[in-house]
């Protein structure tokens, strides 16, 4: 922090100046939020203004890297190769990190990945891992780098160490209605990305109706941040921008997701989910300097040879899971068959999907305790004949049966229109 | 409180909405704020966001009425006629309102003042009635409206009960550096003549150097609100723009200031302090239903008669000071010859003064325990020979004059420049 630091000049600046605000000046402020001598209030107050002058690339690489500061930064062995990671900014039914992490690790990329808890109407990726008996998520730095050396892959929550500023500024973003400020959520992305290690970057970027930022043009900003910021890092990242305007896969639902990722693992599906897991493993692996053909060409043999699902079992060993759940899913996972079946009383096609609102039901099948067995089994997709749609309910509340029927008779909207649903990867922009 | 009160929802419309927002969101918002479920980091981003989409007059209007519904308002009896009250932006060397309570009051007008304490470099009302032996300035809401009948003038510190949501606000705003703003000035001056019940007020706003917004514009439209919240609120505000590019009365410091109130009182001197009080108190008095021509003839007479002056004793007899002020203000308030005396070493003209920093010197030529006592007295007026100016320094720290006779070197600046000073009041918005 600079000798010269003073909350109210820097407040006056945040306010009056329209122009960026150097990197000296947010370094100061974080410094200074993080030790307490900037309050919430004024935080506050300065995050607002600079957001209405519309914060640049600049302010946000700065902001950033103040983040990162605030706490400790992973550390890898030297000369041990890129680091890698995945992120996806949100989406339903969407379990492709359980993929891709034992993927890319059977390739010989090393896979880091530090997760936060679930945002709103999509799942979390330490939920899920929940689901497995026996299963830790909470391993310690030193662990979780041993492990990346052995196993090439680790999956585990976010230690209040890194970008602990990060986490502050979250919670105050929450309270004053600031969680939609691209270069605000760039910066809280990439600060947990830099802290990690990771020296390239897969981002999922969710377009359509259940992506949290519901406006496509803000989306596609957010992917540039990101990629700036890591540039300004010299970190190498690639916005994939998908689908979110359907169901990405079979399930949602916590142990539902885990058996989905099991079984495009173990090649007894593929679809979508599979679709759009080959396809962020193989930017990575690009990413790294693989040619794009041959890249393809190595996922899918690291899938079809059943190299990824066995490093999937590493990675359930090595961090105490139940390794069977491989094997038998359904009985690891203490899966039921459901607990009702719905379908579509209309004819026609499905022509609309409230995706989001399909993430909060099965969310709220789980009820308050978050029954990780619950949720929904989907054969649905835009286009589809309304009978041939069979969405399953789990609950272990039978009183929630007839209220999420409800639900899903509103969320799937049937009709004559003609469907053709946009394509599962828009663009992607390295 | 509308049931619908939201602080996610009202955050969202005051960062989006470029318009203004309604009367019930500030109502909301303000009585959340009390109640404290709206927080101080929310009412930062609330704030800054409404300052930077440009607040309203009917905005100005909706946050005054919430302000003066947060507490109490002084209940005078019915049918008792006007309650006139005079307010300053925060003038230096100006102690108008000692003057100008007792003369209204001995026309037959209701003069209610409840003043906070001095702001920066301007001095308070309380602190001034305090140099006065015995002088007590903390009257509960019935003892003040008694005496408002008997004596027809009160002057005593505002009770947390009258506006308390403006107190907040205040220490908010100051924290987050937003105390400039001028619709959020008009409300907070506004809600608290309001909640004293004041029916005609008189609003001596200051312009030049030494005037609070440091900016003549600004200052315009801080006026123009105070009258439009107080038509909306069916009171009479007149405003009158006076100069504040030099010191306005003699003297410069509490007991000093007082003895020079009592010196125009007595007649013993006028000037400009003299001129403008009585001007405020004419404009009052017009406000009230008075001709123009009539109303100054009035107060003079108040003045000239000693009507005034004696009005001014029963004040502060009725406050428990002593009377004999009123006689010999020098040996009441115990006020001793100056403790040195400065005059420009240069020959010319008074070209420009530094009259904030006159102000501030005053202020810390009363040292950290505040002494009354202390301060300057002024022979100096804009355009002034150098020869004829003559400051004399007040203070029981004879340490504290070298310093002084610095700033005084540097704040009253000589040239040759031929200097036509502004005339006392540039403008009267009715």
């Amino acid at each position: 922090m600079s000798d010269l630091f003073a909350p109210r000049a820097a407040l006056q600046r945040a306010r009056r100046h329209a122009g960026p605000l150097s990197g000296d000046e947010w370094r100061d402020v974080v410094t200074a939020f993080t030790n307490g001598t900037f309050t919430d209030a004024q935080m506050a107050a300065w995050l607002m203004a600079r957001v209405m002058h519309g914060i640049t690339v600049d302010e946000s690489v700065a902001l950033t890297e103040a983040m990162v500061n605030s706490g400790s930064v992973l550390e890898h062995p030297s000369g041990g190769g890129p680091v890698v990671d995945k992120h996806s900014t949100g989406g339903v039914a969407d379990t492709t990190t359980l993929i891709i992490a034992p993927l890319v690790a059977s390739v010989g990329l090393v896979l880091a990945k530090l997760s936060g808890g679930s945002l709103g109407h999509t799942g979390g990726t330490l939920d899920k891992l929940a689901s497995i008996p026996g299963m830790r998520t909470d391993l310690d730095p030193k662990t979780f780098v041993q492990q990346l050396a052995t196993v090439g892959v680790a999956i585990a929550a976010a230690t209040t160490e890194l970008a602990p500023a990060d986490r502050r500024l979250y919670a105050l973003r929450d309270h004053i209605e600031l969680v939609d400020d691209t270069a605000l959520i760039a910066a809280s992305i990439m600060s947990k990305k830099l802290a990690t290690g990771a020296t390239h970057l897969v981002l999922d970027v969710k377009l359509g109706q259940a992506s949290i930022l519901g406006d496509d043009t803000l989306t596609r900003t957010l992917a540039t941040q990101c990629i700036a910021i890591g540039a300004a890092h010299g970190r190498q990242v690639t916005a994939v921008l998908s689908d979110m305007n359907q169901p990405l896969g079979p399930a949602i639902g916590n142990a539902l997701e885990v058996r989905a990722a099991i079984d495009v693992l173990s090649q007894r599906s593929f679809g979508r989910l599979g679709e759009l897991s080959v396809l962020l493993a193989t930017e990575l692996l690009c990413s790294t300097g693989v040619e794009p053909a041959q890249a393809n060409v190595t996922v899918m043999e690291a899938l079809t040879s059943g190299d990824a699902l066995e490093r999937f079992r590493q990675l359930v060993v090595a961090q105490g899971g139940d390794p069977h759940v491989v094997d038998d899913p359904t009985r690891v996972l203490e899966l039921k068959p459901p607990t009702a079946l719905w379908t579509p009383e209309a004819s026609g096609r499905v022509v609309a999907i409230d995706t989001k609102r399909l993430g909060v039901l099965a969310r709220d099948l789980a009820g308050p305790n978050g029954d990780l067995k619950a949720g929904l089994e989907l054969t649905l997709t835009l286009g589809m004949q309304a009978n041939q749609v069979v969405i399953a309910i789990h609950t272990s509340d039978s009183g929630r049966v007839g209220p999420a029927k409800q639900v899903l008779h509103d969320a799937i909207v049937i009709g004559d229109a003609e469907v053709t649903p946009g394509p599962l990867v828009q663009e992607i922009i390295r």
